[in-house]
């Protein structure tokens, strides 16, 4: 049978299920955007005959990396906010209120090529002005589940510190939402289903009510899920119990949101009961160990989430603050946060941190049946990872095998040498083909020398 | 002038003080061994006459990273035992007793060359054979301040788990202290001071108190430290409790041990107060936060060490447990289990993470009269890292600059182009010019092979 690629000669890691079995001279056979068969590299080589083929001898060959929680927007301001208390008044906000548009799409696309060159292939992305941002994954190649950000914080607002009751501006919440509603109705769906849609309002502290439940309407109209930031901070916790007497949680228990539909982002202040009270309501959790930990100092409630049944993956947020995009950083934090936090080493396992940056975090963003694994039928959303850098040497698979715990705690991203995304090669040799990442780079450095003048005078 | 090297157009990080000053446009001035200037690129361009000119143009100069504390002779054992309580004696111990000497010293060069690629140009390495490892720095060009493992457990243990006393073999003790003593006497000052040895007593609990005295005579009489593990774990206490009737702190106390020649590694065990104890001595600490917190899930107390005035250090430990060897790792590690430990993200900030792998580290090291920090007189070990990677950019400087937390929270190692040890260049363009390291990879996989063979057999 004639295929367009066969990758042959690696270990294949498949995630199909939670054995986490690693074929040894393994491969992969694809066909236009889909795996058309998995197994053994003789086995393959038999039986189909390949327009191309990628050796990957002494490599390993896996899904795509799944970033469930990113706002490329942010990545312009990458590392401006570090190690202070009140990081979003006194770290970022200072410059975030001079950032233009222009700018922060610039930044975008540098923290794109970021993830890619670490192994992502879907971004989750959450950001304001998503149609332009939409623009580089259709350009790049990968693969995106993006979502317009929806409050109804008025623009004036000049300081989002505990203690007042934040207005709210409902013709802010209808223009925003109108922008979502755009972006569902444009890019839902697009570049043959690589690119998919979803609600995206910002909190339940920065909406009215009467504008949530549209949304949730909206979600049933366009059978697609909530993404949104759940108990987010101390801040989100004191304007929800002045607002409705009611902590987060509760509240989206009463008014009907907490549900199969609803993508819990941190939930940072939930408490044990809260967080089961989620997972047992279907709804899903990412939680993002790199940012949170950096910029609150706390570990998110994930291991209980999964203690209780819930589906949880991991997101890498923003550069500010995190600073990083990378989830082989996140799978890392995610195993350590979390056993110092039990004082368990065998807390939160290697092959645990791995399902929730593939298989399980497609899952979460309602995309499994395409992405997450290596199956006949799937997406080809494949990339490949040298494993003869001296930090992953050597390979031991009998009688124990080290390929899972050094790629989660050892490999840091930039062993990946090959990404496939939809069947097509963005990034070979560590080149990305579908763009110049050199020029990428320097147009944000452009941008940012223009807002670093900019602030600085205002300073 | 004329000198030999003339490093130009970087971002240059000195580390000389606590002020972590960031010279843009700068360069540094190398002749022979040593470091003849540091400063502005176009006042050394005018005053230097250079051989070879390396151009860092986007690129940061700094001093090379120094890792505290590595057994480089496990890293044949990589991953092999991860997520488990009892990691010595049910992870490690059965796959530790099979292996040979000789597959432990191509294990080390593997360790030595991932070091060097993630821009650590001093290796503290603690571990058996040492005259045999010592060859590797000595032939593939990097720092090294190397210690010989002394314990007097007997050869034919099979068990180390908590409960009953150890037997202490002074047979033992005697070869193995004098396998240290030929080390220091061979190699203390070797290489033209490349090379420095320490004494390295593997903790209190493995040693007799006469064979501790004769260690700490010995000190003296070479004028070096004392490179040892302290309350490293439930296991070492509960031993020294059966011993001494002391916790390990209290009995060094009591024996005069606890002073400036002691680097205490670890202090897994350490009360807040053994640790400020520890401290005020001027003793020196030496944290391993990736290492501690995968095998034991404990944020070592570091932060208490350095508030109550003492000088600490980072390490990466062993390959397997950690599992990387990776400077950039250990201070992301630091700063984040930190943050979390005390649910505080000012806690731990990136500038004090880059000390602790830098000048503080050579401080530990007792070498921060030669390396350290970038300064005229001292030894030229200089990193060169592109900034122009997608996770660094876009660089910052003004109204504040994000170049230290990109460095300690985004970089990851494989950013470093060239690594500079002692004014020779190591690696050029990612490549160790000093070693094959495809070569290096495929022998150590190959006993790693032989290993596991033999270990499959055995289970």
């Amino acid at each position: 049978m004639n295929v367009d690629l066969l990758i042959v000669n690696g270990y294949v890691l498949t995630m199909e299920d939670e054995s986490n079995q690693l074929i040894e001279n393994g491969a992969v056979a694809i066909i236009g955007q889909t795996i058309e068969a998995v197994g053994k590299s003789d086995d393959l080589r038999a039986n189909y005959h390949a327009e191309r083929i990628i050796d990957a001898n002494n490599q390993l060959i896996m899904p795509g990396l799944i970033d469930s929680h990113i706002h490329t927007g942010l990545a312009i301001l990458r590392g401006v906010a570090q190690d202070m208390s009140h990081w979003m008044q006194k770290g970022i906000w200072p410059f975030m209120k001079h950032v233009t548009k222009e700018e922060r799409i610039k930044g975008s696309l540098v923290n794109i090529l970021e993830g890619i060159k670490a192994g992502t292939t879907t971004f989750a992305d959450y950001d304001t002005d998503m149609q332009d941002i939409v623009q580089h994954y259709v350009k790049i190649g990968a693969r995106a589940c993006v979502a317009e950000m929806v409050n109804e914080m008025p623009d004036d607002i000049d300081d989002l510190s505990v203690g007042e009751l934040y207005p709210l501006d409902a013709k802010v919440g209808e223009q925003k939402l109108q922008k979502n509603v755009d972006l569902i109705e444009r890019y839902h769906g697009a570049e043959d289903g690589r690119i998919t849609c979803m609600l995206g309002p910002q909190g339940a502290d920065m909406l009215s009510l009467n504008r949530m439940k549209q949304i949730a309407d909206l979600a049933e109209t366009y059978d697609t899920k909530l993404h949104m930031h759940v108990a987010q901070g101390d801040r989100e916790i004191e304007q929800m119990e002045k607002r409705y007497d009611l902590r987060t949680i509760p509240f989206l228990e009463r008014e009907g949101f907490l549900n199969e539909r609803l993508i819990a982002v941190h939930l940072t202040e939930a408490t044990k009961k809260e967080t089961e009270k989620a997972a047992h309501s279907g709804a899903s959790m990412i939680c993002c160990p790199g940012s949170i930990g950096i910029i609150d100092g706390i570990v998110p409630p994930m291991y209980s989430f999964l203690q209780a049944g819930g589906t949880a993956s991991l997101g890498s947020d923003q550069a500010p603050g995190n600073n990083s995009n990378n989830m082989f950083n996140e799978m890392k934090f995610a195993a350590i946060v979390n056993k110092v936090k039990y004082q368990d080493p065998a807390v939160f396992p290697a092959e645990l941190a791995l399902r929730a940056a593939t298989i399980e975090a497609a899952k979460v963003l309602g995309i499994d049946h395409e992405v997450g694994s290596l199956e006949k039928g799937k997406k080809a959303d494949i990339i490949v990872i040298n494993f003869q850098e001296p930090s992953l040497s050597p390979v031991i698979t009998k009688p124990t095998s080290n390929v899972i715990p050094n790629l989660v705690y050892s490999a840091r991203g930039h062993e990946v040498e090959t990404s496939i995304i939809d069947g097509k090669v963005v990034m070979e040799h560590r080149q990305i083909v579908t763009a110049s990442e050199e020029q990428v780079v320097k147009d944000a450095q452009e941008a940012a020398n223009g807002l670093a003048k900019r602030v600085s005078k205002k300073v």
